[in-house]
């Protein structure tokens, strides 16, 4: 089974995730700076949700460029990540109106678990698909960032109890992890194609 | 007629209703664990819908995979079947804000019904245009699967008079009889191939 | 200049057109019959606009089909026809909303009108690119049916001053004519590519 | 690494922000003709940002039409650029709404400024990529248009300060000078298909 149709419905999905989030950026009614000031807080939560479906539509990029066929239980894994990712507008939404508070940042903090759970599968599946020797599993590779990234997101669930904001600040540090871009990856990928 | 733009419409407006219906997930305006728990059958419907939407997306994507061309019919079956997938998040967003109450279970009900037969008509223009005995025919087989949801469905409006969670529970009855990958298709594309 | 980024573009708009038209539909707050009832005037408005939408991105893809590149002109009439488009699910849901008084009713011709103008400009401008002789002018004809539908409309207009639901009578006739397929064009079609 | 995905994930993004803008045309309660002119400044708002945004997804096509391949800190880059660019909806529902009001014009320049940054970013990233002497560089040129562009922006928040509406006789300006067709660059382009 080709994999060109689920690289267009993943685009297309992860598109409109990372645009509707925007509509929660809702219109002040007054024209002032201090209406737009007290949208920080939302904005703020749309720049780290922004920064966090770029990473994962980068990633998904990057793993089904090297990615040969898919199988059903492929196509399924892979609507499991979009289901996590889709919920991503919602908490950023709720975090965000709620300036930060210690419930939406917590469950926040579940749906990025959720996220990367589901795209390891998705990685596994497809590695199992491919063969271990594979180009896929070689620049899939141990995805040592994927288990450090979910260890720091459960320990920003646990500091959220003495302060929600070092949760937050946890949450950009992942983000700040997969923006470095990873040398190793993309030279593995252009060895493969050389 | 080729059938690539056929894919991509269909992928754009598939991706778009699997993405909306998360809008109706609306935000709370306090952040307690208790509005979030106030959500809880807003979000079941979603879930179920997501999957219902995932199914269809699966065996669009399988149907159109063995297909070679398309003629004018075959667009405007495509259409009927977007425009009851496009009700789809709709009756998810009534049924789950009233809590599951009959008439919009009921009307759930008659969506999918709908979504059924629509689907079953573009499988069978697809069939005559491409012949009885093409790979297209074999793939899609005698549609058993099909038939025994439409009077799955049909049984769950009659049982939502009794209890309309007896409704709802069949309604997941059917997403897992398609959740199952259905091997002897999987087989039968795989062969055509070799 | 490629034709392949103005088609996926396109698709892109006129699926997110179709597909957020259904938003209008809102959500009632209660379960009964009587409330589904009255949204009837938006679900019949969101019928008639599916339509229309659905022979414009059919008509499109048939242009398109034969068209072998495109150059700067094209891309902005292009663009021309998208704005068009995307004013239809606001011409939509005001008609609906207001059980089609005549206001929304003359407003909603006005849109097809421009739609068909923008389309218009379209085809003859992909038919001075192509040459006269062209397989592309050969489909597009002398677009009869076009111009029968901007009469049609504008006519519309006027005994929308008898009575409003005049004027959607002729919509729904319109939409009945693009709706019955142009064998003549598939079969130019079809010639072309033997 | 390819561009396929890069440009359809781009497409699916801009069509979504083109096209969600229409959404803050609120439908209004009556049907008067005096509620449709009650909208006209976010109308007016809203055929200026299509205007922009269609620009910016004709430059873009052109741009990666003469691409070859991309790297991580392009498909950087390239979010940076969708991410201003996905602001564009929340200022323009915010300048319409208020009439075109001092701050939100301000904003809205702002915004215009860092998609202009944004884009010159992506140029470079590019050129670089692809060296100084690739068909893409002299695509691209010398970006006087961008230049003149940011200063005219610029200029267009100072005069905010004396009155609004100079600001977006500016903005529109910019627009018609982008709207022009680029002779030299289409000429380019063709030289080196040939």
């Amino acid at each position: 089974m080709g994999k060109g149709r689920l690289e267009a419905f993943s685009d297309g999905v992860i598109a409109i995730i990372i645009t509707i989030m925007v509509l929660e950026l809702k219109v002040p009614h007054d024209a002032s700076w201090e209406a737009l000031k007290h949208l920080s807080p939302v904005f703020l939560s749309y720049v780290l949700s922004f920064i966090y479906v770029g990473i994962y539509w980068n990633n998904h990029h990057h793993m089904l460029h090297a990615t040969k066929s898919v199988n059903g239980s492929i196509l399924w894994a892979n609507l499991f990540l979009l289901f996590w990712l889709s919920l991503v507008p919602f908490v950023t939404a709720w975090m965000g109106e709620n300036h930060f508070a210690q419930t939406p940042v917590i469950c926040y903090g579940i749906v990025l678990i959720m996220n990367a759970v589901a795209y390891t599968i998705l990685a596994q599946l497809l590695i199992k698909h491919h063969g271990e020797n594979s180009i896929l599993a070689r620049a899939v590779g141990s995805d040592g960032k994927g288990k450090v990234s979910i260890g720091i997101y459960a320990s920003a669930i646990a500091v959220s109890f003495i302060h929600a904001w070092l949760a937050v600040g946890l949450y950009f540090l992942v983000a700040v992890i997969w923006f470095i871009p990873d040398r190793r990856i993309e030279r593995n990928m252009k060895d493969a194609h050389d």
